[in-house]
């Protein structure tokens, strides 16, 4: 799995910032044969991811799931008669050292597409070769049942709760069930107010839970899509069956898979980031104003003729000395202190251009939020290096949650967009995305001591500098345990 | 899973003697919520068991495989298209503190025999009752498929390697597959000269593995079963389905599945014991005489009331202060200092009759050994407090694999019957069954620095005292983990 590994958990370890798993911000890395024990509080019950938050280890497939189980005598708000889990991901051929490698390099040579798509782990190569029609991309005739897609088996009748994540290391997806219709009840871990879709978009980082009932002709299969959006796709369809029992598990659908919506449909996706809202009953209201505001314009840039991607300019490059130790015990040297910006030239920077002057540079700053104070992040889109294109960037924060306030088209105005705002019933989210160019609004509580990442979910964005760091309460909060040091200035080597 | 958790790994933990995971004799219990790291070389490729090792826990589900690689560039001595590991296990409605509680009331509450057999875990309850034929037994006509038996998918003309494991709490079993020979190669971790069978005893805590080609008619699946031996059976055949794709993986077969060997042929378990020998050219050859030649006559006994099972009329009790602990740090009020004898009374004893006198003693006393000798353990069954009644033991050895010799029926003549044993190519193992009325003849060398557990693994016979333990070299190797304390005289409560 690579040299190095740390842990991500999508929850907000109150109390125990040193369990965020995040090398360079909370932990030192994990050596070869080392062991390393996350202990955390799951505070609340739904549907989180893990994975490797170190160099792009991630993209090797060092990640999985976590269930949070509702407390005894507590219910969901919905019913269903089984509880399904499924990872989304996709995989390339070249190693992630060789990726890195790549992406550092001068010229720049990025992996580009992947090469399949993961249901489940499952996925296929090449066998878009095998026929012209197409029916068999992603399956190939084969006699190996351990090459067959995965196949998830339903009882006619029935109603199943799909716990869907994505891990992606680069590719948005559309996922679909043929034939039937989907109900989201779930988003990173919060109640969302039930509504029905055709197709679910999902963005790295991102979780939800869909209600699907078996009611269609039982008497054949169907198929279980996921096709690439929001970049020109070059990898075939993901495949699996959704097996209507008792057919066969791998018998085939009479049909010809979806290839999904138009890649480019940017107006379809941010519809449907509009059309969740919180569950009645379930609504945590957010504070209706801020006590300070953050845009951060998303760029990208060169650096001494590398390719990176930055926030307001700068390119986010993490300390030798993770910050919560540097932080906790005053080592001023282990990075930059002044702050980073809170803006950028908003009067002349032109979002929807090839920026004048592409060079950034590189950073460790952070941004020290007041404890308990509210915090409003613009995420400001626009267009990078290539003519004509913006990308989409899901946004993880780490140790919290926060409000989705609103998405918006274009070039953010301070003075008139927060009117847009939907503060009755906003979605809580750990994870969302920042639309081509456009806008994304987020307001969180900066209530949870410690040191926390915020970034793009794209593992080589990530890799290359797109992110930024908060801190909160640092001053509060247990004595840091010995095993996160071994690094930097932080003493000794930490043994299991 | 209960209050309390160990680990027992069938690895021989050179080096590392607290990571046994035998509570009372190498470390204390794991409190609920403490988590405890087993650290330690595994040093020979092969497939192993772990689970708990504190009072009954096992039997409430708390174990699994253990399946150690070849190193890189080395093969097995055998070739195979696929690895598959199957769990045997069988399963009680009461719950083990309801057991562990009969066990020890007075008048004696025996839970008797598990109400399912489960063959992956996968198991059924009282569909014996939906049918005359016995075909539906274990499988029952349901729409629900994550109720169906576990079927494992075999490609025509493919070998699969089989690696199959028991964690029985009680039953000794019989596996075969309908209509294939099987190839036995490996046995706890041992390759052994390749034999073909119909059907393999297993006893728990043993592991097998065995070659199985799909060479049979591909239109049709076949029943995998296990049914009770060497007690009357009261639990109907656990089943599984050996699929031959593309069929349906739930497809019954058209045949009513074997209900097993006679339950009491011992004659036939005997010889299947005594056909197993060492692989050509991966012989281990064992001392040809031993330094110490130790007895244990197994018994059924009464003390103070309780039933109990005993070596010599000694039912082991584990001490408060685990003997690792005490044992390093001359804690000689642990436990009894005296040692237990190496025999019993081998001229007036009647194996064939219950004992005239049935009462023992609890004792917590251990076999100290010379570090690096041989020794010798004649494991001596008798008639139990059941008129006509002798049970099958199956004898587990911690921290070492020992030669297995020889088995006989009767009474072992210390004279004689040495002349039957095996010394040219005996199997290796770290459990052998004793069988009914009979003896079994070990040998192994006091090479592995530590205090190791010897016992019946019959959870409950384990429980009422059937064990003996060995400490060997206890001066030799590093400082004990502060991890293993907490109990007894051990000072200190550990965190993890």
């Amino acid at each position: 799995m690579g040299d190095l590994q740390d842990q991500q958990f999508l929850h907000s370890k109150l109390g125990t910032p040193w369990s965020d798993g995040t090398e360079g911000v909370t932990q030192c890395p994990i050596l070869p044969g080392e062991t390393f024990i996350y202990k955390f509080v799951v505070d609340r019950a739904g549907t989180y991811l893990y994975h490797g938050h170190y160099g792009m280890q991630r993209a090797a497939g060092l990640y999985g799931s976590i269930i949070v189980s509702l407390p005894e005598g507590v219910s969901e708000p919905f019913s269903y008669d089984y509880d399904h889990n499924i990872i989304l991901s996709d995989w390339y051929h070249a190693s992630t050292n060789e990726q890195a490698a790549g992406l550092s390099a001068i010229p720049f040579v990025f992996v580009g597409e992947p090469q399949s798509l993961l249901i489940y782990g499952r996925g296929k190569y090449n066998c878009s070769l095998s026929t012209a029609s197409g029916i068999a991309a992603g399956v190939c005739n084969t006699t190996n049942p351990e090459c067959s897609p995965y196949s998830l088996t339903v009882v006619p009748g029935k109603t199943y709760r799909l716990r869907i994540g994505s891990l992606t290391s680069l590719s948005a997806l559309s996922f679909e069930i043929e034939g039937h219709d989907m109900t989201v009840v779930e988003a990173d871990g919060n109640y969302v107010e039930p509504f029905a879709i055709r197709n679910l978009y999902i963005y790295s980082g991102e979780t939800y839970s869909v209600l699907v009932k078996a009611d269609q002709d039982s008497s054949r299969n169907y198929w279980a899509t996921i096709n690439v959006v929001a970049r020109k796709p070059a990898t075939p369809t993901g495949l699996a069956i959704f097996n209507y029992y008792p057919n066969h598990p791998q018998k085939q659908p009479p049909t010809v898979p979806t290839t999904g919506p138009l890649w480019n449909d940017t107006t379809s996706r941010l519809a449907q980031s509009l059309a969740f809202k919180a569950r009645q009953g379930f609504i945590n209201t957010p504070p209706v104003t801020s006590d300070r505001v953050i845009v951060l314009l998303n760029t990208q840039n060169k650096i001494d003729g590398h390719f990176k991607w930055s926030l307001n300019n700068l390119s986010l490059i993490l300390p030798q000395t993770p910050y919560l130790i540097a932080l906790r015990e005053n080592l001023t040297d282990a990075f930059v202190q002044d702050p980073p910006p809170d803006g950028y030239d908003f009067a002349n920077y032109d979002i929807h251009s090839v920026a004048k002057n592409v060079n950034a540079t590189s950073s460790n700053r952070i941004y020290r939020l007041r404890f308990n104070s509210t915090v409003d992040v613009i995420l400001q889109n626009a267009n990078s290096m290539t003519v004509n294109n913006s990308e989409t960037h899901p946004w993880h924060l780490h140790g919290h949650d926060f409000w989705v306030l609103g998405y918006g088209t274009g070039k953010y105005n301070l003075s008139r967009d927060w009117r847009k705002y939907n503060v009755v019933n906003p979605i809580m989210k750990n994870t969302a995305p920042l639309h081509p160019y456009g806008w994304t609004a987020l307001r969180f509580r900066a209530d949870n001591p410690g040191v926390w990442a915020f970034h793009c979910h794209v593992e080589s964005h990530f890799y290359m500098g797109m992110g930024v760091v908060f801190e909160e309460g640092i001053e509060k909060g247990g004595e840091l345990p010995s095993s996160i040091r071994g690094c930097g200035e932080s003493e000794g080597h930490h043994r299991p």
